[in-house]
């Protein structure tokens, strides 16, 4: 095989109550990569189109270009190869754009010379171009990309990541306002330290929720998704929050929250037809605050990245 | 049918990283209670055996009698009633022993006439003996005790309790060492705020407690039984902590913690036999230190309270 073109899942990690440790990806948006070997033994970044203009080509720099740098050097093989990024999702949107980047080039160079190595072995390398993404190495969009579904990240120190096996009529709709959120001031606003009486409510919602996803108990998911402790100070960052949250539950959807650090909201439906009566009324409060937004609906991504050809 | 016999489990409550909202009841120690209709018309605490020595026959001051005179009004039967309770378990340990008693006299009254009330109905009724007991109208040993197995206490307002189905192979290892902790201090020396990076550690513990226990995932179990916030501060209170944790798992547990507010320690095994080398390993930890302890060893029970005769 000379070249593969695959696709990576958007994601979206926190979860509502689950901030730093719950994510899941979707099948729309997401990333297309072709990896090709090249002749001349470098790595280069040849093409960004789609989305992802304002990313830069330098391998140090670009998200694609850290992961495969770390493969090559895990692996030994693979020293000269050309990318082409197609992004075909929005950059900043709370949707792990860059992860899906990472997730795409270390998903295509692994399938592209024969699985050298396992998910477990490219989980740091992908977690690696999110440090020098974000600042941190952080596993919450990485983790869902790269193995699909839902995923808990239990612990970093040591790294461990759980796939939760969770409903295939589970869905999600997603809106992206087209306002700006900078992830580093949506950190930054959040208390260090907190009550102790919201951290026991909020671990009642983590454990509900978990519960709710493994059960296939629709009802205790719902009744799970609350955020008692990062939402109510990031929601200041999102015009139109609640309101979006409470149209996506009137129209259906089981709960919504905030995707990553935002702007993006996302609401999870018991049925694809939920999930677009509960996309529409998310979409529609944007609308009528004259903000402009894009719409996914997509099932839970259950399989992670896949081979296009 | 004139009079019943029943018991009650006594309950682990908190369960490591489940502060507050998790909980699982065992087949042993216990409450024995008999409730026998009586001609008199009054509602009389008539004996109180065993472990009980200390606990008062007033009716507004005991337990069962809180239960019992809050069943009557809600379904307005049973105005006559003599209660005997065998307490089969140490006060003050821990192990849940005011709400085995409140779980006790409940199930008898509402098996006595007739199941008029659901268990649902029931556990407000148990959780006013516990507010007249320990100050607050906690649900996380009345709701194990009553419904049986593991369960979660996602939130209070409003109530929702959830019980978790886990795997019939899970035994319970608790040591009661002869010390006191009053649950008043164990409260007070708790932090009001926490660092939110521990919330979130403990977070991913809840959740891989909880993904461990329902999909029977052992090792995720142990990896998930950490308390960042709560133990490292209870243990202060309860001498030999560290070492009788370390036996539990060097032992074969899964994992260890403070049962409740302590001062007893519990273990979760995987088998019988492990949970009893790993109470055995408890143990000998105390009679090192010259401190006497009971041991109990015991499967979770599923079933919750259960009818003697």
């Amino acid at each position: 095989m000379e070249s593969i073109r695959v696709f990576a899942p958007a994601t979206v990690a926190n979860v509502t109550c689950g901030f730093d440790i719950l994510g899941f990806a979707v099948d729309r948006p997401g990333d297309e990569l072709v990896l090709r070997k090249n002749e001349n033994g470098r790595l280069r970044i040849v093409r960004i189109t789609g989305d992802g203009g304002a990313l830069p080509t330098e391998i140090g720099r670009n998200t694609c270009g850290v992961v495969l740098t770390k493969f090559m050097e895990q692996t030994g093989i693979g020293k000269g190869l050309d990318v082409e990024l197609n992004k075909k999702m929005p950059l900043g949107s709370g949707l792990g754009s860059s992860a899906a980047s990472a997730v795409a080039a270390a998903f295509a160079a692994n399938e592209l010379f024969g699985r050298p190595l396992t998910l477990e072995q490219l989980l740091p390398i992908t977690m690696e171009a999110e440090r020098m993404a974000c600042g941190a190495a952080h596993a919450d969009n990485v983790a869902p990309g790269l193995y699909g579904g839902f995923v808990l990240v239990r612990s970093y120190e040591p790294l461990d990541v759980v796939k939760l096996p969770v409903s295939e009529s589970l869905f999600a709709s997603i809106v992206h306002p087209h306002i700006e959120v900078k992830t580093k001031d949506a950190r930054e606003i959040l208390r260090r330290e907190i009550y102790l009486r919201d951290a026991v409510k909020q671990s009642g919602n983590v454990a509900g929720l978990v519960a709710g996803l493994l059960l296939s108990d629709y009802g205790l998911i719902g009744r799970s998704m609350h955020d008692y402790i990062v939402e109510p100070i990031r929601a200041i960052l999102i015009p139109g929050y609640d309101d979006v949250k409470a149209a996506a539950i009137q129209n259906g959807a089981l709960g919504a929250g905030i995707s990553g650090s935002g702007p993006s909201l996302f609401a999870l439906s018991p049925s694809e037809s939920l999930a677009f009566k509960a996309g529409e009324g998310m979409r529609a409060v944007y609308l009528g605050m004259d903000i402009q937004c894009d719409l996914y609906i997509s099932k839970i991504n259950l399989e992670g990245p896949r081979i296009l050809d």
